[in-house]
């Protein structure tokens, strides 16, 4: 991501929490931290009891310039310490399994790897939403949480289409194959989407605006489907090439299989 | 439009040029200006010769109030002239379907029904190219033209695909269907896509962010396709839409028609 955009997503409205007492509250009323940043070299007893409860709660924790800290204050009185709050609660894998279930439908999950653009993960839950996925599963680190860019650019998904934030995007596809998911890889080389099968319990993986999905990921992967290109540049946006291949999804599952 | 959303469109980087004899000499020089904004009251010789230069070239004029010209201008110095330059030159219908006939293949267009978004446009642009399409038809006015954030986001699609800008979609649409092209219109209530036979000559038309299709547009369609939804929400993102539409085309054309 360029250094432009980063800050940008940083200052992405509301949901920044600044100073040591704000920080540590938000920390110890159980509100979700996407993440945290700690100026460099801060050590003092305050710090390290916001470090302590981050780490009870698993947050992601990044050591930072106090001018990355300024640049990103609102207020001017960070005291080292920043926290972005989630805009919308995350849910677990689980619920959204166990909303699969409750319908009588085959799970249907996205698992993002790695969406950088606010506006690309918006738009992705709201196409989740709109094919009747039952959740969106996206990773801790390196990729955008559910900020309030999301929040608006989803129109009103988010407050039906569950999100969960995995440590490891790898692990979460092998814990959910022994649950009977088959895992498909947006991939340019792969076979057409229309030649493979793309019904039953499905997670649909789709990578990183730049590079794609990540060879770690697509190895975990039971197979690739690709979109077909005929024109002259190389790649969909993420949030269209997602929508295209959900779309393929619903009409294997609903109007018939592959041709 | 959101007023907060119509300035940043207009401060879209480059493109702008101030000031009288820049303005004059823009459109004199044959540079495509995509709006011209005058100062309200603003009567004088020279903005007298710079609005006939303007209706020479058929260039979407608009008055307005000194306080937005202020707020536009990047220099301090508009003298009650902006103009907003296009980052590409924009090509003729014709060409399109020269270009088509050349490939020995059915015209393929799309067609915006005033899309807002610089975003959206130009991945919509971004999608025309890698379905195949021979070209996107915009409207001259309530849209937005070939912006720096346009071509960007096209991600060097507009290279490639060529971008006409016409006075009346309406008029384009009679005109073309004289040429033996369908008119098919993104529509929520329609029958499924799935089972619209969109093979053959066809041009797509993609509704406003908001709106959608608009009555008199939608009235020249021969039929109206749908995407399925399964969620709460109303409508997919314009630019994720336009993709699943076109990418149903793209099946039918080349993998078999309506199931």
């Amino acid at each position: 991501m360029r250094e432009k955009d980063r800050t940008r997503n940083e200052k992405d409205q509301a949901g920044i929490i600044e100073g040591r007492n704000a920080v540590l509250e938000a920390l110890r009323s159980g509100r979700t931290i996407d993440r945290l940043l700690i100026q460099d070299g801060c050590k003092d007893g305050p710090v390290q009891t916001i470090r302590r409860e981050a780490a009870r709660h698993d947050t992601v924790l990044d050591y930072v310039s106090k001018e990355r800290l300024d640049q990103i204050s609102q207020t001017g009185h960070h005291q080292g310490v920043i926290a972005y709050a989630a805009a919308y609660e995350y849910a677990t894998v689980d619920e959204m399994l166990e909303a699969a279930r409750e319908k009588g439908e085959d799970p249907f999950l996205f698992l993002l790897d790695n969406i950088e653009d606010p506006h690309n993960l918006g738009a992705i839950i709201r196409t989740a939403n709109l094919a009747g996925a039952h959740g969106v599963i996206i990773p801790k680190r390196r990729a955008v949480g559910l900020t309030a860019t999301v929040a608006r650019t989803s129109a009103g998904a988010l407050n039906y289409t569950p999100v969960a934030r995995v440590t490891n995007l790898g692990n979460t596809i092998e814990d959910l194959k022994k649950e009977g998911i088959w895992f498909v890889c947006a991939d340019m080389g792969a076979e057409l989407m229309y030649r493979q099968n793309l019904t039953g319990p499905i997670g649909l993986v789709i990578g990183n605006e730049g590079e794609g999905v990540s060879r770690l990921v697509k190895e975990k992967c039971d197979f690739t489907a690709s979109i077909p290109m005929k024109g002259n540049i190389d790649s969909l946006n993420a949030s269209v090439a997602a929508g295209v291949l959900a779309y393929e999804i619903v009409r294997q599952r609903s109007f018939g299989g592959t041709r």
